[in-house]
């Protein structure tokens, strides 16, 4: 991605928050979400535009609905 | 995509509607979000993983909120 845009940085900052107060590692959410840990911080970092499945698999792991994640 | 998943059955049902309310045919809906219309067709029908910036366009075209478009 050339520029970080807005919502995914929020996005990324919001799965972040969410993933601290679960109490989870990077890695621990990539196990959960079936997902590369690495994948998991260039999400955090809004390196990646992320795709509806993938956010869906992400707020399976961190047990919110997907609304909270774009609060 | 090989089957069509639940989420993007949701997401393009709940786009079809909301623009089905608002009046906008799927040309324009195309043109207001800076998407081609076979593009939005795609979506509508679940046949595409769509990204959440382009989430973020279709939303400000149909001018909701992103949260909206995932009830």
């Amino acid at each position: 991605m050339d520029s970080k845009q807005n919502i995914l940085i929020k996005f990324g900052d919001r799965v972040r928050e969410i993933r601290k107060e679960k109490g989870l590692s990077q890695e621990e959410l990539a196990h959960k979400a079936d997902l590369h840990r690495t994948y998991i911080g260039m999400i955090e970092r809004a390196e990646k535009n992320i795709t509806l499945i993938n956010i869906e698999k992400i707020a399976n792991a961190l047990e919110v609905n997907i609304k909270e994640l774009l609060e």
